[in-house]
């Protein structure tokens, strides 16, 4: 399995509901719930993606309570998975400290609730993943806010993940349910197997 | 598939920390993300189960907003799924509703974070929700809030499911998480076989 995949959610630019480009805030449980789904699924780190710095600094005051304040020692579990938060103001920050990191600038995979012409299936992903010659290489799960990833970030994106369908044709999850269901469909226990 | 699959969402009893056993309060991203997911996951109904009136009444006031207020015009996708999402006292008032809706007893599928001897798989379990004898049968697939469900609720459980493992031995992921991977793991698309 790939050794370097980082998960990041961005705040800007993605949409509203009018298809206009904004910025979205952030929601405490989206640190959380997907820093605790970052570490069961091996995460190498999780990246919450905001330009303003007044946010940014909301962001540091939560991993500081969970990591160094009184939330340490009341729940190691969870200053365990804050370990591996961070913040950073763009996208471009993020594939910077990832090529520092990683050695190699990270191939981006985006997600979006809709189908377009060069979608892949999530067998197509892990399969991906698990090839010998990526294990070194480092990639990005990039997930959207608001009603989703700016086109221009998903035009330039080297994957492009299909929608998650559950049995139905309603697909209207939120951020953190997506991230749950993708990270374990692309790097959880093959438990179809047995 | 089975046709009447319930979703509940336990508040007492449940243990704390220390094991004493303790009701939760509610939590409002509880209601959305795990009514979305479950009208994602064509579930029946999903029932917050809680025993004061006043946690009922908040409950209601979120559902009546996103029903009847100003939510209903602003997201019917919102609306479409809270339609699902009801408030009962007791886990025996959830059971007899759906013996007076569905005609006969629910089997109770419960959820936790430890293995025990009588432990099954996914697998097995999606295989029985599929077997041509259960498409009558009403399930309830039951998750625990706080540090998880009462010990006598999971003895008398018909199914007990496995722990949820991503890539690697922590699982301590939040309730949200664990009812999105495990809906997807029982009701969702056979994504790994194309």
């Amino acid at each position: 399995m790939v050794k370097h995949l980082y998960l990041g959610l961005l705040h800007y630019p993605v949409y509203n509901k009018k298809k206009e480009c904004i910025t979205t805030s952030i929601t405490n449980l989206d640190i959380h719930d997907i820093a605790r789904c970052a570490r069961t699924y091996n995460v190498e780190k999780y990246y919450l993606i905001h330009p303003l710095p007044t946010q940014e600094q909301l962001v540091q005051e939560v991993i500081d309570y969970w990591q160094k304040g009184y939330g340490a020692r009341y729940n190691p579990d969870r200053k365990d998975a804050l370990e591996r938060v961070a913040v950073k103001k763009s996208l471009a920050a993020v594939q910077e400290e990832i090529m520092t990191e990683a050695g190699l600038k990270p191939k981006i995979i985006v997600t979006d609730a809709q189908v377009f012409p060069r979608s892949i299936s999530y067998l197509q992903m892990r399969e991906i993943l698990e090839e010998k010659e990526n294990h070194e290489q480092s990639f990005l799960l990039l997930f959207g806010t608001g009603w989703g990833i700016a086109k221009e970030i998903i035009a330039e994106a080297d994957y492009l993940l299909a929608p998650v369908y559950g049995a139905s044709t309603y697909n209207h999850l939120s951020v953190r349910s997506a991230v749950a269901i993708i990270l374990d469909r692309l790097l959880g226990e093959k438990w179809w197997e047995n």
